[in-house]
This record gives C-alpha cells, sequence and structure tokens, in this order.
C-alpha cells in the first residue's frame, strides 16, 4: 500500500504580477535584506531594480550579490556569507533562475552557523545546520522548481562535486512565482528550464517511492509541457503558455519534494560537475531517454502511462507503449535541438569514469530511488552509450 | 490566467502504521498533552489506550477530554481551553473523527489568549487569535480533511450558528493519517464521510477560484472515492479501499485549503445547525445535487467534466453530460441510501427560511465564490426542493 510524506512550509504565491506582493511581505521579515542574482539577466530586464524598489517603499534596506554563475559554486555562497554575517541582513532574497535561489538558501544555513558551506554537505563536513535566516524566492526561469522544495545545489570548484542539500530549514519561506517576469526567457533558456521541470516529473514518476500525490502532480507538469514548450518557444510572451509552464515547474517541485528525482539527476551531476558549461537542462535532455532504457524492464509499466497519458501513444501493450513513450519524449526534445551527443558537446571519453563514480557517488540518493539497482558501473555504460 | 495560492505548514505522515510516529514526534512537542477525544469510539477501538501509551513512552504525560459530540459545540471547546491552561499543556492532540480534531484547532486558540472561543470567530467577538498551541491530528474517518486544512467547524448551541474559522495558526503542526485505524468504521459513517470528502473535491472543483492544483487533486479524490466507496462499504477490512479513501480525504482537505468549497457546505450547515443529528455527510448528499442543479447554467461546463472523468460519461456534449454527472451522482449516493428528503428526516417546512438565512450569513464566504451569485433567497428555494 502507498505511503505518503508531505512537508512543505513554503507560502506558494503564484499569479501574473505576483512580485508586487513583495512589499506588504518584506516588512514583516525584518529590515535588512540580501539580494543574491546572477551578473546580468536581472539588471538588463529591471527586475532587480523593481525588487530593490519595492523593498525601499517597506523600509528595508537592500544589499546586492550579484556574482552567481550557472553552477553555482561553494565560494560565492561563503562570500556572501560573510556579507550577512558582517551586516546582520534579517532575510535573503534569492532573484533569478535555480543558480541564485539555491545560492540564497545555502547562504541562509552558512551565515548563522560558524565556518562554510561545504561543512553543511553531506560528502563535506557533514554538520547539520541548526540556525537559518528567511529566504524569499522569486524565479525567472519555470524550471528548477527550486521555490517548492528544500534543495540548493552547488558546485565545489576544488573538488568538481556538484551536491544536492536539502533540510526541513531550507525551505523559501515564501515563493513569488510570476510568470510574466519569465517572458524575457530566451528561446533556449526557455527550452532548457522546460525540460528541466520536465525530468523532475518523469523521473519522480519512476522513482521506486512514486506515490499518487506525486503522480497527479508530475503528470499534470508533464503534460503542460509538451502541450506549452512549443508555444512558448515560438512566441515567448505568449502569457498562456509562460504561466503554464511556470505552474508546471512549481508542481514539479512539489513532486521533488514529496518523491524526488532518479539517477538521471546524478549522471547529469557527473557530467556538468566536469563540464560545468554544459546546461542542467541539456544534460538530463542527452541521459534521460538512455536511462530508461538501460532501466526499460523495471520501468515499462509507468513510462507506458506516460507513454499513453502525456503523448498520446495509442497501444495497448504496456511494452510496446513504453518504448513509443522514450521514442515520443526523443521526438519532443528534438523540436527543440536538445538530442545533443556527448562528444558533440566535447566531453573527453577518459572522463566518462570519473563522471560517473563522482554522479554515483555524491547523489547516491537518488541512484538508489531508481528502478533496477543501478551501480556506477551501470551508469558509466549509459553514459558511454550517450557518447 | 490562473492564479494559486498556497499554504499548508502542516507535516503529513500519511501510511499504515502512521500513528507509530507520535512516540518520536511527542518528545520534540513538549512534556504535557492534551488528547481531545469523543466519548466512545476511541475507548472501545483502544486507540485512545494505545496514543496514551505512546505518549508515556514518550515521557509526555497525558490529559483526556472525551466530551466532544458529533457537531462540536463551544461549550466544549471552553472547558477544554481550562485545562489547558490550568495544566500549562504543551500541545493538543486531536484524536477521532473532524469533531475532536476540529475542537482541538479550536481548543489551540483559545487557551494561550484571552476569553472564550467565541470571541475568535468572525461572527461572534471577531478577534483575531494571536498566540497557538501546536495541534496534532490523528484522524479515524476519512472524510473531514481536517487534518489537511486550518479550518474547524464549531457550534454554537445558543444560537445555532455553526460556523467555520480557519487561520494561519490553525494547521495542525502535524497529522498522522493512518488508514489502518480507519477500519472499524461502521458501514454508515464509511459512507457519510467518504461522501464528506467527495463533496470537498466537487465544491472545490466546482468553485469560481478553482486553479490546477486543486483540480488535479479534486478529481482524483472524487475518482478513489467512486471507485474504493462501494469497496469498504461492502467490507471495512479492506486495507485497499480503506487506504485509497483516506488519501481521498487529505487530497479534499488539500482542495479546501487550496480553494474551498461552496454553497452545498452553508446549505448543509445551516440544515444542521438546526438539525444537529443530521450527520454532516448526510446533508451534503440530500442538498448536494439539487443546489448542482439550480446554478447548472453557470457550472455545466465543469460538471461535465466531472461526468466523463469520474463518471465515465460517454457524451460530447457539455449540457447533457453535466445533467448526466448529476444523475450519476444521485444514482451513486442511491448505493449507501443517501438520498433522502428533508421531510422524511423531522426537517419542519418553517425552519427553512431561519436555515437558508443563517447558512447564507455565517458561511457568507463559500456563498460569495458559488457559480451564479446565490442570495439566501435562492438557499430558501434550494431547500424547499429538497424537501
Ligand atoms: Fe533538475
Ligand atoms: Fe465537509
Amino acid at each position: 500500500m502507498f505511503k505518503i510524506s508531505f512537508y512543505l512550509p513554503t507560502e506558494i504565491i503564484f499569479r501574473v504580477g505576483a512580485v508586487d506582493e513583495l512589499e506588504e511581505r518584506a516588512k514583516k521579515l525584518g529590515k535588512k535584506a540580501l539580494i543574491v542574482t546572477g551578473r546580468s539577466s536581472t539588471k538588463k530586464t529591471g527586475l532587480l531594480q523593481r525588487v530593490v524598489d519595492l523593498l525601499k517603499k517597506a523600509g528595508v534596506e537592500s544589499f546586492v550579490f550579484d556574482k552567481i554563475v550557472p553552477n553555482p559554486i561553494s565560494d560565492h555562497v561563503d562570500e556572501a556569507a560573510e556579507i550577512v554575517r558582517k551586516e546582520k541582513i534579517d532575510f535573503i532574497i534569492g532573484l533569478g533562475g535555480g543558480s541564485p535561489i539555491d545560492s540564497a538558501k545555502a547562504i541562509s544555513i552558512t551565515a548563522p552557523n560558524e565556518g562554510k558551506f561545504w561543512d553543511y554537505v553531506p560528502v563535506g563536513g557533514g554538520k547539520i545546520p541548526e540556525k537559518s535566516i528567511p529566504v524569499v524566492a522569486i524565479p525567472t526561469t519555470h524550471g528548477t522548481g527550486t521555490e517548492a522544495d528544500p534543495f540548493a545545489v552547488i558546485t565545489n570548484p576544488q573538488t568538481k562535486e556538484k551536491v544536492g542539500i536539502g533540510y526541513r530549514n531550507t525551505f523559501p519561506v515564501l515563493s513569488l512565482v510570476d510568470p510574466e517576469v519569465m517572458k524575457t526567457l530566451p528561446k533556449d533558456q526557455t527550452a532548457y528550464t522546460s525540460m528541466d521541470a520536465f525530468y523532475h516529473a518523469i523521473e519522480a514518476f519512476l522513482n521506486v517511492n512514486a506515490n499518487p500525490y506525486s503522480d497527479v502532480l508530475a503528470l499534470d507538469a508533464m503534460k503542460r509541457i509538451v502541450t506549452y514548450l512549443p508555444v512558448a518557444y515560438e512566441n515567448g510572451e505568449d502569457m498562456e503558455a509562460r504561466t503554464n509552464l511556470a505552474w508546471a515547474s512549481t508542481e514539479a517541485g512539489i513532486t521533488e519534494t514529496l518523491t524526488g528525482v532518479i539517477a538521471n539527476h546524478a549522471l547529469e551531476h557527473g557530467l556538468s560537475g566536469f563540464y560545468p558549461e554544459i546546461t542542467h537542462g541539456l544534460g538530463l535532455c542527452i541521459t534521460g531517454p538512455y536511462l530508461f532504457e538501460y532501466i526499460f524492464d523495471h520501468a515499462y509499466e509507468r513510462l507506458a502511462i506516460v507513454g499513453r497519458e502525456v503523448f498520446g501513444v495509442y497501444e495497448t501493450d504496456d511494452r510496446k507503449a513504453g518504448r513509443l513513450a522514450i521514442k515520443k519524449l526523443r521526438d519532443f526534445q528534438e523540436m527543440f535541438g536538445l538530442n545533443k551527443r556527448l562528444s558533440e558537446l566535447g566531453v573527453k571519453k577518459e572522463d566518462i569514469p570519473k563522471m560517473a563514480e563522482t554522479g554515483y557517488r555524491i547523489l547516491n540518493g537518488v541512484v538508489v530511488v531508481t528502478p533496477g539497482n543501478l551501480t556506477a558501473k551501470d551508469m558509466e555504460e549509459i553514459f558511454n552509450r550517450c557518447y
């Protein structure tokens, strides 16, 4: 019989214009805020200035930390945590894609405790962060789902370890999900981030701990993405498409909290830990179909459901419908040029064993909930098939 | 474009055996607990003793308040709040059906503040409760959804007002939903409570604020109930059926938090405020189909979806499919003898205007989110059609 364990204390306000809620909410969170963001896009679009202005109207002094890079690094987390300590910051705003929001979460548990971020990572110091500072998430992409989960993905540039951490106190206290601020997302980012959300959903659906709550959300998220990604890809300003993709991302984030991803995310972390220039969403699209083929004997019944419900596969035989689901997924990815080979992207063949071993080790928690009991050797073989 | 506002800070542990989690969790909640329960069933089944024993093992001293009646009354809330104040209770356990859990929530905001419960009711004193005491919900029925929402339904026996309150601090901190403890629920209660959950779901689905998050949960809950209520009704020990009904109830509770019920609950509160012997779930079944007919022109497209997805109606025309949904709902209710007339149940015709006016006034918040702009006169007419 199924089991469900649910804890998501984040308040989520999802609507066009949700960013404006910040003024009222900020008043209750304190007097000093650190805005954590990337190097350029929130400046170009004016969103950073808008957030600063909203905070000013709320009587909140703001500090800006704008060094966050894609595949954010622990050095920046430590640097920002120092600012929080020195300036006695009351709350942190993660503004942008997954990288600034995940960094905000990491800063929120580093600053009020002792030492550095890596001390609080299981493969690092392994300490449990007792204290945390409230985080407000304002996502500008529709992919990571980090607005609805406790996870932060941070890379240690020295060891190339890309880890995911998540504690009871790393949920945002508030997430303002505003599809309006996502309409400037470029075509390629629109596809990458949507596919990240798609993989959160399909991986939760294939997870050995899948349950009815995450199942309905996962299927709904996949259907929205398959329907609306092609629309937003053609016209980024289509607000119906953006709203549906934004909700699919948050919904898939809830499935991460409820159930979580499987080995495809471990493969991707192994890959982009060594090749940080390969975007997360693209990495997932490369390894995903090969993983599903590899575990097919243990996953075909659920893949058949995805085939029928998400891709309209009309086939009663589960194995055939499962195969067709993988084919349909590849066809869908092809529309956005996402079926790349690792060799095309400059990955060196000799790095594969290390990539497999690293992914297996640092994201072991998601490997063990994958149907089929994968080993590091299996992951190496999957990488070889993607090469 | 749709909007979603989500805040559900309750930790929900749903599984066969979830009650046993209490021992570990209680340790973190304090040293003294008040168990709020009804007069007999949790004693007969041994569940009350089991909870006392688990608390003892956790080093928690327990007090038992066992006077709660169906359609719980504010006098009992005030009486229990006095015990909490006097004994300096740290947390409250609501054990049983909706009545003890709702009472526990009401006690939790009365005890740590001044005065009586009715001071904190909008149609009463209208005060906002600043403080609250943690509540743990352990439901023994699969209906109210109170384990996943902030609401408490309490009747003032003097004024016959049956109100629903809900604040940010009336969510349980922890809900242990254990289908195992529901298997002793008698046949009639199995049907009544399941239909309560069904109406939470269908009313959220028809609510003018319906949104994609509550929609998927509402449809899923209705499907589970239509599939498994007949199974549990025949064999109460069928754990697959109980588990599905228990999850449907929690799921429908989440739709209450997300979106909420509509005028059918206002009708029922008007009815059972005057006739407290009429069980909540039965009252909803009596007025529900007549309400849906009354608002049909504003609700048929959504009723058509319910017809097709929940009842397997095979009809492309939305108006016809909507009509068939209502017919199918009546046919379903008939299996459990739930299509009663108000006159059969001893309701006096002359009470109808007061019932309508009271329901309209005290649950106005759910009337205004009903499609079709209902007035108290409309509600009177609906009662007349049910007579
Ligand atoms: Fe991801
Ligand atoms: Fe109800």
